[in-house]
This record gives structure tokens, sequence and C-alpha cells, in this order.
């Protein structure tokens, strides 16, 4: 194991900590930008990743796509009020060339009802692929440890 | 976004571990010393805070409140016996000055009770002003994300 | 409070980061390899460790011990497939020697059922010494918060 380089660690986290709390404060229009031009998104199970199907449950392949998911769910609005609480953990990088590094990082949400009640809505893996020095995501790959999904998904994780 | 002071991330997010650790050990005599002379502390809901309410949940205002707090809790003694567990992400330095920093993290405790039963007790943000170089907090927000509160609160957040 | 080591911080984070991805990732293979040779392993409760009782849940004293209870678990195999999602929180170094390092950190566990079920598993904090340069665990304590148990606890914690 190579010693690992402190300086981008923390700013990779730093990244990641941005991200959170623009979407639990529902920043939602800022989210785009945490991407590169091009950048990939998308959310998956851990069931299907394993089998090496490609379904998604969403997917977008640039910062327009997620620009035009911000409007619709902007537009849409009808979902119940509800807050995101977004917990990472364990963030470990690996594959860095000098132009990106792949981070991998644990993710618990909890949502949290207009009627106060709280819930663990999703947990499991970030797998990133981020640009450097420019510090955004070239891909960022949702994976979901349950099957179980709010077919909703009003709030992105 | 300037590059982060690593040292100081670092050192705040020492002083967030103390704090936790000193809170689920029940270690609740040190909890005044984490905060400065005149140190504020203040548990509000997110609802509250994003209307501009004032009512706190809980306020304090100095290191001797937060003393009388302590002694109150301990002296009363009539909660059910039970362990917290705090977990912090996303800690994220903003506004530094010379002086202080200001520090924002996602937090989530969970609550164990006698029997065993445990629960998701609390989520949100901590919003801080964090005096530089002593590290200790000249004010410590909580805003939890669900408006229904254990009235009792019986160890602080 | 001296100034904390910040390379050694980064370091042990990246250690327990490697120990969460490997167990999550059912790589139960790899678990010994993070023990040294005579590194020792316990679950206990948080319970029976502020009784003094030294009965623990589960129990090892070498990296061979460990490769048996994988290779058990592996033969096993009788429990229901089943996910852990590691999350860890506020890592707090003490007591550094030249050789060796404390670590505290709080950790919660969520279990995902193939159903889809989630649920809290465990919490609790990790006590640890871990050996200097080699980064290994030379003792890995779990005190869970709870004293309700799953016995079969079939996945490391």
């Amino acid at each position: 194991m190579p010693d690992p380089d402190f300086k981008l660690q923390a700013q990779v986290e730093r990244l990641h900590a941005r991200y959170c709390h623009a979407l639990d404060e529902d920043r939602l229009e800022e989210w785009p930008g945490f991407f590169t031009e091009n950048g990939r998104y998308r959310i998956a199970t851990a069931e299907n990743e394993a089998r090496g199907l490609t379904l998604p449950v969403l997917y977008a392949e640039s910062r327009a796509m997620l620009r035009d998911r911000v409007a619709s769910l902007r537009h849409a609005n009808i979902y119940e009020p509800q807050r995101y609480r977004h917990m990472l953990s364990a963030v470990l990088l690996e594959e860095q060339t000098p132009a990106s590094v792949k981070s991998i990082a644990n993710f618990l949400v909890v949502r949290i009802m207009e009627n106060g009640e709280t819930t663990l809505f999703a947990s499991g893996r970030y797998v990133d692929r981020i640009s450097i020095p420019e510090m955004r995501y070239e891909e960022r790959v949702v994976i979901c440890d349950s099957r179980r999904f709010d077919t909703l998904l009003a709030i992105p994780l």
C-alpha cells in the first residue's frame, strides 16, 4: 500500500462534503456544477452491478441532462415535503493518474418527512472518477445496497 | 473554491471527535470545556431556522450555564438509562478569519435503551464558530431535521 | 491537547476505510491480513466492558484464528444472504508510541437483507492498537452499545 496523498485526500473529502450539503440544503441548482461538462451520473443496485446488468435506476451523461432533471423536479414538485441527510464515511482513494483519481466511499441517507418521521432511506457506495485539479465528478456511480426503491426518488442521492 | 487549510481541517475534526466521544462515554462534566467562556449553545429545528424563528429547544450562552445544565442532569437523573452514539460526517470549513473559523457538519445520533433497542434519535447539522488557535466552540448551533423531539432530551447533542 | 500528527491520522483513517470496504464487499479472505500475526480481535458489549467482565461475544488472538473463522463462515454458509454497510466516524488518536498508536472510532453498521429490508444492525466503538509503520491491528476491540445480539453474527464487525 503506497502512502496516500494527504492533500488530494482532503480535496476529495471536501468535494464530497460540499456535494452532501448542497443536496441536504435543497440547493439542487448547484448539483450539476459538481460534475464535468460530460460527467456521468448513475444510480444502480448492488445486485445488478454484481450481475453485470447495466439497467440503472437513473442515468445522465452530461451536465445538461442533470440540469434537465433538476428543472423537472422543480417543475413537478409533486412529492411530499421531505429532507435528506447524507452521511459519508470511509473515503478511499485508488488508481490515481495525473488527470484524475478514483474514490470509493460508503454512504447512508436518512429521510425526514414533514411530520418528523425519520427513516433509513438508502445505504451503499459512491464509486467516483474525479478530475484533477478541477475536482469535479467525471463519473459518479451510486450503488445502493437495497433493491427496494422509492420509485419517485425525488431528490438526487 | 480556495484550497482548504489541511492542518486546520484536521484540528477541527479532532475537536468534533473529542466532543462526540465525551458525550457518548457519559463524560458530561467535560462538555462545558469544549466551549469558550462565553460560548453559546443552541438546539433548533430546521423548520424554525428556515422561518427565522429564534425559539430554540435549548439555549445556553456561557460555560457556566452549560455547567448548570450538567449539574441538573446529574441531580435529576430521572431518565431511563440510555446510550447515545454520535456519527459525524461531511465537515466543511468556511469563512476563516485569523481568530476563528466556521464549520458545518452533518450528524446522526442513535439512541440505545437499556433493553438493547436501538433507534435513530436525531439527524441534522452542526453549524459552529470555532476560536483559533484555542479550538473551542464560540458558538455551536445544533439544527435538527425533525420537529419531533424527545422533550426530555436528557443528554446533550 | 498536542497537535495531532496529520500524516498518521490519515494513515489510520485509510486503514479503517480499507477494512470497512473489504467487509462490505464480502472480501472476507482479506480480513485476517488487516491484523498483525498475533493480532487480537474481540467483540464485547459496552455493559460487560463497564463491569470489567471479560466474556467476549467473539474472540481471536492470531491471524490463524481469524483465518479459521473465515473458513468456517465460508464452509457453513447457512446464513441468509445479507449485506453490511459500515459507517465510521470521529476517529481519535491517543497514546502514540514510536511503534504503535491507539485509535478510538465510532461505528454504525446497517444490515440489508435479500428482500431489501434495511435495519440498524449495530453501533458502538472500535478501540484499536495499531502497529507503526506497518499499519495493522495489534488489537481491535469492538464494543457494541447494545446487549441484543444476533447470535449468528455471520459477518465480522
